[in-house]
C-alpha cells in the first residue's frame, strides 16, 4: 500500500477509536444519570452524532455496549487489585482480606478527574436482569478476584453453605451499591457533610466485618 | 339516572377496573423478568389489550404506572408492620425493632400464592434515576416505619452522623436486594438449595444486628 494510503486509513482508524471512546463515555453518564432505558439514539444524539445509528455502527447491540463501558474500566481496577494481593501476601487478617475485595473499585474512582459514573452505571446494569450475567461474567474475569475470594474461604466463620451464600450476596450487594451511592451524593451534593472515599472504604470494610462474624441465631 | 344507565355504567366501571389490575400485574411481571425499558407498548400487548395505548389511557404516564404497582402492595405492608411495632411495644431490645423494620416485607410476599415479582421490580425501582424519588417518597409514606426508624436511632450505637447515615443506606439497600435476589433464586430454581422465607429474614437480621454493632476503626 503506498505511504499516503496507509497514512489516510490510519487517520480513518483513529477518527473511529474516538468516536468510539466519545460513544462509551456518554453511554456511561447518560445510563448513570438517567438510566438504561435511554435510547441508543439518544446516546448517538448526546455524543454529538449526526447519524442516529452510530452506537449500532460501533458497538452492534445494546448488550455489546454495556460491555465495552464495562471492559474499560476493568484493566486499571484488576491492576489495583492484583496489587492488594500482592501486598496482603499470607496475612490471615480478615479485616486486610476484605480491603483487598472492597478496594480496588473506590480507590479506581477517586483516582479518576472529576465525576465519575461508572459505580451508578455498574449498579443498574447489575440489577436489570437482562445484563445482570454480563455484569457477573465481567467481574468474574478478574484472576486476582478468584484468589481473594479463595483466602476468604478459608479466613470466613463456618456457616452452613445457605447462610454463607446469602453473606456473600450481601457483600456483593454492598460493594456494588454502596459505591453507586457514595458517587450519586458526591455528584449531586459536593460541598455536603459526607464521608470522603477512604474513610467510606473503612466504613464498608468495617460494616462488613461485623456482618460476617455476627452471631447466627436459632 | 334510569337503573339500567346505572347498571351500564357499574359495568363498564368493573371492566376498567379489572383493565387496570391486570395491566398492574402484567407490567409489574414485565418489570420484574426484563427490566424497567420495557415499553408500554410491551406492557399493553402482554396483558392482551388490543389497544397500544391502554396503558397510556388507565395511567397517564410511565411515572404513575410506578407508583400506582408500588401503592398496590403498600397497605399490606403497612399493616404487617404496625402490627410489628404493636408487638414490640417498649422493649429495647435491637434484634426486635430490626426485625420490625425488616420482617414486613418478606412476610407479604412469602404470604403470596405463586411466584412473586414485586421485590425484583422494587429493587430496579430503587436504582433507576427517574424513579428512585418516587420509590423513596412511597417508602416514607409509612407511619409505622417512622415509629421504627425512630426507636432504631435510640438504640442503635452512637456513631459520627456520616458512618450512622452510611450504615443507614447499607440497611436500606440490604432490605431492598436481598429480596429481589431471593425472589430472583426461588423463581429460577425453586427447589433448590435456598434459605426458606423465615430463615432468609433470621439471616438478615443477624447480618444487620452484626454490621450495627462494628466496631468503628481509625
Amino acid at each position: 500500500m503506498p505511504a499516503k494510503a496507509r497514512s489516510r486509513d490510519g487517520a480513518r482508524q483513529d477518527r473511529a477509536a474516538a468516536t468510539r471512546e466519545l460513544i462509551l463515555v456518554t453511554a456511561e453518564r447518560l445510563f448513570a444519570e438517567e438510566g438504561l432505558s435511554v435510547s441508543n439514539r439518544q446516546v448517538s444524539a448526546a455524543a454529538g452524532q449526526g447519524n442516529n445509528s452510530s452506537v449500532g455502527y460501533h458497538f452492534g447491540d445494546r448488550v455489546e455496549l454495556v460491555r465495552a463501558i464495562l471492559q474499560r474500566h476493568s484493566p486499571p481496577v484488576e491492576r489495583l487489585r492484583a496489587e492488594l494481593v500482592a501486598d496482603a501476601a499470607d496475612t490471615q487478617d480478615l479485616r486486610v482480606w476484605l480491603g483487598s475485595l472492597v478496594r480496588p473499585l473506590p480507590e479506581y474512582l477517586a483516582s479518576l478527574p472529576g465525576p465519575t459514573f461508572f459505580a451508578r452505571f455498574g449498579a443498574q446494569v447489575m440489577v436489570d436482569p437482562g445484563y445482570r450475567e454480563l455484569a457477573i461474567e465481567d467481574a468474574m474475569s478478574s484472576p486476582s478476584l478468584h484468589i481473594i475470594l479463595g483466602r476468604l474461604d478459608r479466613l470466613l466463620p463456618d456457616l452452613p453453605t445457605p447462610l454463607r451464600t446469602q453473606r456473600r450476596v450481601m457483600t456483593r450487594q454492598l460493594m456494588v451499591f454502596t459505591w453507586a451511592e457514595h458517587e450519586r451524593v458526591l455528584a449531586e451534593d459536593p460541598n455536603g457533610p459526607h464521608l470522603d472515599w477512604p474513610q467510606a472504604v473503612a466504613g464498608l470494610v468495617d460494616a462488613l466485618t461485623g456482618l460476617w462474624q455476627a452471631p447466627v441465631s436459632d
